[in-house]
């Protein structure tokens, strides 16, 4: 089972909830999902009335544990002050920091978000940084006592799939905490060779809602986690040239 | 449902038999990969005792489909002589067609394949022949009557996965007849791959016997084969830059 | 230096002339080539009088060694037609074999390209098939007496460059003829990685007459068929996970 | 030209002078490459006495520029201080910042590069960090006044070329000062790619000094640069799945 501080989950897909054509279709996509984490932007919510209109309110909070996000901050101050209006509001006390560096991207500012991981567990939040797929930065969140880190596969919503899977793949071997795949994952295939390298969990959002079926998507995500996951596990044949090949295939292929 | 020749499969994943360290682990793993095709190399079993000793008497040949195979054939009338053998012994009248053109690789021979798919059409075999990823190829067999093609993902054992997704999908788009990718696939992800890119169904086998837990990696391969095909059906979200992007990514990698 | 059959060649560039915007442009795109064997359609040439208009007449026959190539024929019948023509009127005994499987796609036919490269052979040309990247295939053609065999990277004129590596590397590895990639190239790093796995020479075309600057582009894969070649003879160094690992990378990267 | 800060450089290779057999035959290596800018590590240098053992006294400090590195550093103030006493013993005041945050994988730690790289700057120092291929990360560097950044294409030494081409895509089209692909190039194909994607330039060693013939690799690398410098200048052509298609290749190969 994951943890990710004192929390456990019991599915290791994360889901997003944007982005869905409707409150609908989002609700059956989650059910298929089988996700028992659920993540949305902060910003999208009215945090001075956190059951008001939304699909918060449809959701039934004993079942889900929710991951807000600070999408939309850009700095380290913009991050934890939504974190903290998250934790005032009773919404949670677990949060994804994002700090964006780029509009255009979407990608992670390195400092601002170390900056924000530091001072979010100073102040006794579950910290889960979204960050890019540097193997450094993911240790030195790590060692701000970030309780999981979720490197980037790609940039958000590209659905481009795991553009460096030896990063992500160092990052993993040496994590001492989770670490989730969040963003860029557009596939079934993605899903499951990011587990198949070792990561604890996936987090995506628009390769379901983007879908031209989220809900079938959803499904087949659901599966895919598992499917990587087990396979992980069970230990794959080494890749050769032929199998009788000696030697593994990468002497092979320049 | 997948359908080939006269015979509908409940399963799109084949399993070969090959190569497990027990009939004990063969078995559970048979079971967990939920196949209902069983493949296996016609010179490994005893054709005039098709009952005799080795796996098959262990099998409910109520429940599963035989899809015995031509291994070790390595010209058209080898290959035949083998199917004429099974099918004279009752074991099926349906036979994988592997024509083997190199003893290192176990590459498929174009031409000795294409001549014993020909004339094991013309006896009234359900023919499966396996085949390299030529997209002419695999049109050429299919006009000899072949009943399925079966294109390797890469050499047979390999575990390297998806060389060439580009052949696959012109062999998936324009084939009329269901095309089952064969050999080379090393890991769920892998199998998944596949059947994104619109495969009716995999072959496998090796991942499966050689993997640390065989059976889990049964499951695995299971849930993959399930999730590829959900995913496919769902429709992926295209591949983009950056989710700003308005076109798509490819032409920004180069 | 580079010999097929009884020819020699300065370059491992071989040049198409189609497609060029204008003469001139095609003129200097040759020249800053640094090739010394030109491809055409023979089909685009007047064989009843191959001197008269068109490109031809305009380059000095001395300096350059023609491959005419049959493209647009559908059988073996008749791209034997269109070499017989062509040596007939004097313009070359030398032949790029192309027969076609498809419109769309312009692959080869693999029966009807061994069938010609059979037939030309046995009436004393000196026979280049291009032919997919199937290994067992290009046996075949150099069984069958091809003086070289031309494997395609992808797709002609579609800039994929090079989408299965091990299969040219296993034709390069155990062909005794040389192996010219022809087909799909579409930078200088694609006609780069061609030349390090081992290949004897490219054929491109669209790649130079379909670039923005054409001249500039010929002269960027002159320099790199030569950087290539010489990577290929200096030894590259191993690819490993990183520079203080012991065992190569593939075993990291799943 | 490629001009760093106020310097100029007549080769876009810069080559590294570690790790070779001896004296000659990197004199020999750096003679065929045709490199401008020579790097090495501070910390093989004596500092008190640059022109002492070594092979900087055989080198014609009128023809070369010299780019010493901070390799070994392992804080902004262990690379600050190495680089002041680089300037002080008159060798150079232009420096690679090399922070590296492991000692397995030698990778650089983002935030001790962007420390050191400001106070350089303010310093007065010409700086090119040497950094990961996170586009922000590279934002930030030039934010702090870097005259050039130099991101990793994969691990030092691993000769794995570039893992995620979209990364570096990224950071050169939104830099305004040169980029300078830095570490993991293994081979001509690799450092030709990296100029097609706009590369300003390349820095290599390894890839050279541990050739099986360094100097045969070294001219190869010179041309790989130039021929992919041209073919980025040149407007290659675009990927599509076959000649005919009229989109691009990408919606096809997922």
């Amino acid at each position: 089972m994951l943890k990710i501080g004192p929390y456990e989950c019991q599915s290791r897909l994360f889901l997003g909830t944007g982005k869905f054509s409707s409150l609908k279709v989002q609700a059956e996509a989650v059910e298929a999902s089988g996700t028992d984490v659920l993540t949305f932007a902060l910003r999208r919510v009215n945090l001075d009335h956190p059951e008001e209109p939304g699909f918060l309110e449809r959701l039934n909070r004993k079942r889900f544990r929710f991951l807000p996000n600070t999408a939309g901050a850009k700095t380290a101050e913009e991050a934890v002050r939504l974190a903290r209006l998250a934790r005032a509001s009773g919404l949670s006390d677990m949060v994804k920091v994002e700090v964006i560096g780029d509009e255009e991207t979407l990608l992670p500012d390195p400092v601002g978000t170390l900056k924000a991981t530091r001072q979010l567990v100073e102040e006794g939040f579950i910290v889960l940084p979204y960050t890019s797929d540097d193997p450094i930065l993911a240790r030195r969140l790590e060692e701000a006592g970030a309780h999981a880190v979720m490197p980037g596969a790609s940039p958000i919503g590209s659905g481009q799939g795991i553009l460096n899977p030896l990063n992500l793949k160092l990052i993993i071997r040496r994590a001492k905490v989770p670490v989730i795949v969040d963003a860029g994952i557009g596939s079934p295939a993605d899903a499951a060779r990011a587990m198949e390298l070792g990561a604890d969990g996936i987090l995506l959002n628009t390769a379901v809602s983007g879908a031209r079926d989220p809900v079938r998507m959803a499904r087949a995500m659901k599966l895919a986690v598992e499917a990587g996951r087990l396979g992980y596990e069970a230990g794959r044949i080494p890749k050769k040239e032929t199998a009788s090949a000696s030697s593994p295939a990468e002497g092979m292929v320049t």
